[in-house]
């Protein structure tokens, strides 16, 4: 199964694109998206767009995963994110792609094992299970990761209490 | 000039095209898009982005006004209404069309002249300048003509300050 996990927002979009083979986790591709500051809002939300529909396109994953937003972040930024999260979640849906989100709290328990990780444990166990020589940078990149493998972990979950119910 | 008004949401998305010919204004069509609440959340964007899409090619607009968060909304609203509207704007965006914010106060200053104007009163003028026979229902609509008659009054203000400098 391939995923496409998602760190959204309106300057940068982290994404992360990972194979599940059996148990182990390969990673595909990973990276971010950058808009300028200097742009009008509605040319940096058709970057993302355009860029997303790409990657969707080129790399075919088969489900998204997407981290939910920080409820106590502020308004504006909620919106702001919101913004590009609509862009993205539109894109996977034009592509037939179905869409799960994470809040930070479960990416942090499915990765390191408790809510109250911090930043750079998560990022050093982003690392360690997909076999990488180096964090992935930016943080974005390093979460949408995250988000790719709680995906992973969680369809596992899922699967597993699938089979049990039969 | 062709301007179409937007009050942004998942469920309802208000619109207003008004035509605006020297000084008088001309409501051409307005409604609203509605999406159903046992919809996946990514479809409903799409539902969003395809008939605004729609509408945009149909109505050919020269430009969009679209209403500005409130601010003191919940993050939840704050965030859900973001995504709506990102996927108006990029639609606006793929079809050419500059997009201009205003904010409700802005609005109700333009429409009824003070800030602290009632809803009702809003409707009613709406009503009025556009030489209505009924207030346009649900409010989403009304509020969306609220916007465009704004920006027709903004642009105006523009102009008449752009000849000034002049």
């Amino acid at each position: 199964m391939r995923i496409i996990g998602i760190d959204p927002g309106l300057a940068i979009v982290g994404f992360g694109i990972i194979d599940k083979i059996g148990s182990k986790l390969v990673p595909k591709q990973y990276g971010c998206i950058r808009t300028e500051a200097h742009t009008s809002e509605p040319l940096r939300l058709k970057q993302i767009y355009d860029a997303m529909t790409s990657l969707l396109a080129k790399y075919q994953p088969e489900v998204m995963g997407i981290e939910k937003l920080y409820f106590n972040r502020n308004v504006t930024t909620a919106f702001s994110v919101g913004q590009a999260r609509g862009v993205i979640v539109l894109a996977a849906e034009e592509a037939g792609i179905p869409v799960y989100e994470y809040t930070p709290l479960q990416v942090k328990q499915a990765i390191v094992g408790y809510g109250q990780a911090e930043k750079r444990q998560m990022q050093e166990m982003v690392k360690v299970l997909l076999s990488l020589r180096e964090t992935p940078k930016p943080d974005d990149t390093a979460d949408a990761l995250g988000v790719a493998i709680t995906h992973a972990h969680s369809s596992f979950i899922q699967n597993i209490s699938h089979g049990v119910k039969k």
